[in-house]
């Protein structure tokens, strides 16, 4: 095996490791959330220092390959989206750390009504966090697309919550403060989602050269507008 | 000038037109928010494909100078932050066409109360993304330090909207809808600056080697929980 090849192995076990970071932060949050785990939320917190050095560490290794070893044509694609990659992996590690922060908040109010639905779109967004980076170290453009289709189900399942928690808030207004925490959530595990979905879409440009980063705008404008704004 | 560093220009003077874009975008779905002007916000709707375009044009231009010029050191990290920059610009262009979309739903409806606070925190969103960037083109830490300062004077206002508008939907339920859309257009705002504090953190790291970019840890967990992480 080449040098270049063993440093470009080195890079891929590395940006799994941060995933695999990522992916067990959105679930502590979540369960934070969800069973007043404080302990798990707890972790979240704690762990975010990890997420944020093996950042530097991600980028200083690539940039290191690009100078050591001038990569050229595809070797070079796959060093600048590892690069993308390492940003949205972080993003996805401070996204978890704000609901670790809502669940803290929430650890002592009684449970309320509308967060049925969380724990699914929590199940997707992790899941989607996975396959997303086995799509990038696989070069597997079906898992890739899959990915895409979770975040039009997200979207979807995020709609309906956002209708659910207004209309909650309607009815509850003294527990305003607590149903902003639980939408704050679902924008989050959202948001997670949509970082998922930029990975895959650069792991489709980069396996079949096809340009898809913005291929969902007709999509978002068709949906709910608050739901899309907010 | 070298060949290198003529193409090294163009990607700097392509990166300001970026900048000067999303500028303009932050500005006038703001207006169509503040002064209900449709046409502004509809010019930032018709003027996202732009943004995009040129980001990809950016891209692939950073990569084409990687491929054929192979820089070493200094040069490289130019590059390779060029990258991270227009990957944030994007994202700010994305956050404005939410703002927009916020004006589109509100159009109809009366103007409340608590969106006084929002023209000055665009007044400095938008001030922080030009600064950003003239920071990275002429490598001025100053003007860079001087982004950092401003994100702390936005999260603060940002905390005083949230608690305003807070206590306003606990007093108007039935204007609740409403209010979140404001809610949403300060979040926006929020996170636009925070894009330009990454710029910002980037040119530091470019300028004097200091990695500052997870310098706000223990500052932001100070402040309003709900704030932080709403």
């Amino acid at each position: 095996m080449r040098h270049f090849e063993q440093e470009l192995e080195k890079l891929k076990s590395k940006l799994l490791e941060m995933s695999a970071l990522v992916e067990s932060a959105v679930y502590r949050s979540v369960q934070g959330v969800v069973e007043k785990n404080e302990e798990l939320a707890q972790q979240v917190l704690r762990n975010e220092g990890r997420i944020n050095d093996l950042e530097i560490e991600i980028d200083e290794l690539a940039i290191s390959l690009l100078a050591l070893q001038a990569p050229l044509a595809a070797d070079l694609r796959l060093v600048t989206a590892a690069i993308k990659i390492n940003n949205d992996l972080e993003r996805m590690g401070d996204l978890s750390v704000s609901i670790a922060q809502c669940a803290m908040a929430l650890m002592k109010e009684p449970v309320i009504r509308p967060l049925i639905d969380i724990p699914h779109i929590a199940g997707l967004a992790q899941s989607m966090v996975r396959k997303a980076l086995d799509s990038f170290v696989n070069r597997d453009a079906d898992l890739a697309r899959s990915v895409l289709a979770s975040d039009d189900a997200v979207d979807n399942m995020r709609t309906a919550s956002y209708h659910e928690l207004i209309s909650f808030m309607e009815n509850n207004p003294s527990q305003i403060g607590q149903a902003l925490y639980l939408l704050s959530v679902v924008r989050n595990l959202e948001r997670i989602a949509d970082h998922s979905t930029n990975i895959a879409e650069d792991v489709l440009f980069l396996v079949k050269g096809i340009d898809v980063r913005h291929h969902n705008e007709d999509r978002t404008r068709r949906g709910d507008e608050l739901a899309e704004s907010a």
